[in-house]
């Protein structure tokens, strides 16, 4: 299997990170989004939105999206419940990772780390505070009568998570009054198989 | 099962379909988005994102995000592959319809239906169209070869990109030149089953 990805990237370091949990060997590609490599013919004729990470598999088959790429990773594996109400809440906090959180915690990220906060990305940046604060706030609420977020259990809703909450403070958030967020954050890194972020 | 939606939204109305194609009995609760009904305390007290649809299980639990939702209704069904790659696929276009399309397609509609495209955010809907068509071209591209986005059967998959693709003209978006799309429509509407949005 290829992973197309940018070790930058936190959405490319979850497929990464459960990859090690899981031991599943990879061959990874490297692809630089700041010099839009990922906007490539070559790139764009496997996956014509033009983001990473993707997945070749050896039938030559692509699959886009890191949270469905880490459902298909973690198929009859402990990081995926097999009951559908908890496979479906698995779900239920991926969507809330990629439509409540990634896009403030993230971008915020991206914008201080990477461009550097720009003159002309300020007002945006002061934006993706409020609703990064939000996401965590309701994640410092689950995290305060739960171990992880889905029945208890480390799963990939948790992979889904970490990835760019554990690098929040490079998008300027302070988890210092989120108790519960850090006190999960450690336990993930005590997870079997568990490596960290290079960027 | 208590669903809690809005008959304005096609994030609430994915699962209306769905429980139509399928059968699935179900009480409705209207909350009204504009009357910020979603932000009462009850309301919190159920989903602390405040955001619909939301179901509510007779054990009291409850699932929040539409497209987890989906595939916990469509479980066991047709509409669910249940081979993990197409599973992962069905995903796939979820993650791309939640963090691609309806970001652009949804709000640009919210924005000239609902507020009426007050002069402050002309500009922000100016952009959404940028993006929504962006997210049109890929749909048209699959469409040109596929007769449904997964495996060329119907599936949650196309009822997630549906919702908002089929009053796409209320957000601004002209689908003259995407005849795929269109054919698409069509057979959609052809499914047993099929329920109109009323909104």
């Amino acid at each position: 299997m290829n992973i197309y990805g940018d070790s930058k990237s936190g959405n490319c370091y979850k497929l990464q990170l459960a990859c090690a949990n899981l031991g599943i060997e990879y061959t990874w590609i490297e692809l630089n989004i700041l010099n839009k490599e990922t906007q490539s013919e070559e790139f764009l004729s496997k996956n014509p939105n033009g983001k990473i990470p993707i997945i070749e598999l050896s039938s030559a088959e692509v699959l886009t999206e890191s949270n469905a790429i880490l459902n298909y990773l973690a198929d009859n594996s402990t990081l995926l419940p097999t009951d559908p109400l908890n496979r479906a809440k698995v779900l239920q906090w991926q969507f809330f990772e990629q439509y409540s959180h990634e896009p403030y915690v993230a971008v915020a990220r991206f914008i201080e780390k990477y461009l550097g906060l720009p003159e002309e990305r300020l007002l945006e940046y002061k934006q993706k505070q409020v609703g990064g604060y939000k996401a965590l706030d309701i994640m410092e609420q689950h995290l305060s009568t739960n171990l992880f977020f889905v029945n208890d259990t480390y799963s990939i809703a948790d992979i889904s998570l970490y990835a760019y909450t554990h690098v929040a403070n490079e998008g300027g958030f302070d988890l210092s009054s989120y108790p519960n967020i850090k006190h999960w954050l450690t336990r993930i890194g005590q997870q079997p198989g568990y490596r960290p972020m290079h960027n």
